[in-house]
């Protein structure tokens, strides 16, 4: 069992539209609601792999009754009917919900869908304010989960009230308890966070910058090593990850340019990377998952979503290049994966 | 008893940003909602007023269930409270819920705030779709409150499954029990309502040029009543109303240009001339205090609430002006209201 924690979790909700139009009324042609926050996201992405997940985190309120509601509905037919293909394995394993009820309302994000242009606008709600005794809850239900797990991902930001060493926190209770965990965050909860070592970090361009101060993602991503994280996975938008780990550093980036949305790529290739830790597959062929399903998400037409037929068609393709051990220096020697 | 009809209620959520930037994520400062939809904003007022009002029309789902809590925990002090002025009077009466469930689930407008500049973007939702058998039970309760109503008043757009000639037929109904009918709404079942001869439509510019061909508001006033309108109420925004009535024609403005939110204008406007035909005031009395309360509105700090201290200051400085009996040719008499 994966254990994923959401502590900011999230009704989503898209609205399409002929064409967002500011400081007018809009009318939406189209609402969907969905469980989101990122930690959900990557157990859904988890489940279609063939892996058994648990989400937790806080949930309350009319908005967190309709996402636990929503959540119960998502069984693995209806994860299937998702996917692009109809004809491929159902291989899907449960999404187990052990949130953490709380007295607050769980937040709306709002993704404006504009037909015209293609593009989203988002709106996201601050989220509930966490009381102590609720953070005193939640610690003691994580400790036992994560004593289950094979392995604990962090997810996103933190909701008001929560303290911002709070994922500093949990990765000791999970590193006490033995168990991988890794840390998907930004800012002042990463940088807190990856002085608690976690195995795995994973940050994007912008964190790894805001991190390190550096705009080089090779010298970023192992000055965050240097930080605490055991191994540091940099998601570099369409240039792909670049890995620093105990075992090596690599780059794996898409055979080619995939253009979507790329809602959730993210939240994909945290999939990829914890379902190859717990399956104890060689980094190259983490990364090349990871990398997989990053682009098949953003393939997909549904914001989130991964495109099944995709995904197995990029996952041989994807290169995987090892960089040179000699700091800032990178290998020529390049290996196609598989 | 004030019997307001809300086909398409809704449940108003208002989102303030520091500033709303199109096609990026925006994080949202503060959320508030309320209950919302024409006939549910004219209700509040009327009840500010001290006037018994009862609002009915459909209700369903999580969103449906959050706007009836919100009505009901509305009382009096909670209007008070909202209201300008905190040593004013408390002489609400009750809102009372007469709304009828429905399976499908009641839209929610978001209306989002732009800090900046002070600019609204807003994004309506559709509504539910309203079965056959959902109409019938609705004209059976409708039948039963407009028999018991002092007025009734019928008010915003038609959700999904009302036929357009709904409010034709809910005219017809009331007038059939003696009450009196205002109609507000739009397009075709403006249209449609306007020839069942209801006591009062309160078109604005747009609506009554869109109804009648012509942008000159006299002549269009005048068209309307033909076109059955027994009493024909023009809302022309900063310029305040044109009324063209059995009785004779006025215009009121406002003293001076407020400057605000407009967003519950029209319905404030409304109030008023529900609440002066139920006090039997002269048409004069009645179009000042919808002048009055409208223009209070667009001051009020919260949108669709009236500043009861402005609209005491202003309701006797209405001008309202007698215009001649002769199609298109204004009386230069002019009288000070009050």
């Amino acid at each position: 069992m994966i254990l994923t924690v959401t502590l900011n979790t999230a009704l989503d909700i898209t609205y399409r539209t002929a064409a967002l139009t500011p400081h007018a009324t809009n009318r939406v042609a189209e609402v969907s609601e969905r469980p989101g926050g990122k930690g959900i996201n990557v157990a859904r992405v988890l489940a279609a792999l063939g892996h058994e997940s648990v989400v937790t985190g806080f949930v309350g309120g009319r908005t967190g009754d309709a996402l636990r509601e929503l959540l119960a509905a998502e069984g693995p037919g209806e994860r299937a009917a998702h996917a692009a293909v109809s004809d491929a394995p159902v291989t899907d394993a449960p999404v187990i919900d052990a949130l953490v009820p709380i007295a607050g309302t769980t937040r709306r994000t709002i993704a404006v869908v504009d037909e015209t242009t293609g593009d989203t606008t988002q709106l996201n709600e601050p989220g509930p304010t966490v009381t102590p005794a609720e953070w005193a809850a939640f610690l003691t239900s994580y400790e036992g989960l994560a004593a289950r797990a094979d392995a604990v991902a962090l997810c996103g930001s933190l909701p008001p009230g929560i303290h911002v060493g709070a994922y500093a926190e949990l990765v000791r209770l999970a590193r006490a308890a033995g168990r991988p965990v890794l840390l998907d965050t930004s800012g002042e909860p990463l940088r807190r966070g990856i002085a608690a070592r976690p195995d795995l970090v994973k940050p994007n361009a912008d964190e790894l910058a805001q991190l390190t101060g550096s705009r080089e993602p090779l010298r970023a991503t192992r000055d965050a090593r240097r930080r605490g994280g055991q191994a540091v996975v940099a998601s570099l938008g369409a240039a792909g990850l670049l890995a620093a780990t105990p075992d090596g550093s690599w780059r794996a980036a898409p055979p080619t340019a995939v253009r979507g949305n790329p809602t959730g790529a993210g939240d994909s290739a945290v999939a990829g990377l914890l379902s190859g830790l717990v399956e104890r597959l060689p980094w190259p062929e983490r990364l090349a998952r990871a990398v997989a399903l990053s682009a098949a998400t953003v393939l997909a037409p549904a914001a989130g979503e991964f495109d099944r037929e995709a995904y197995a068609d990029l996952l041989p393709r994807v290169a995987v290049t090892e960089q040179s051990s000699q700091p800032e220096q990178e290998s020529h020697a390049t290996r196609q994966h598989r």
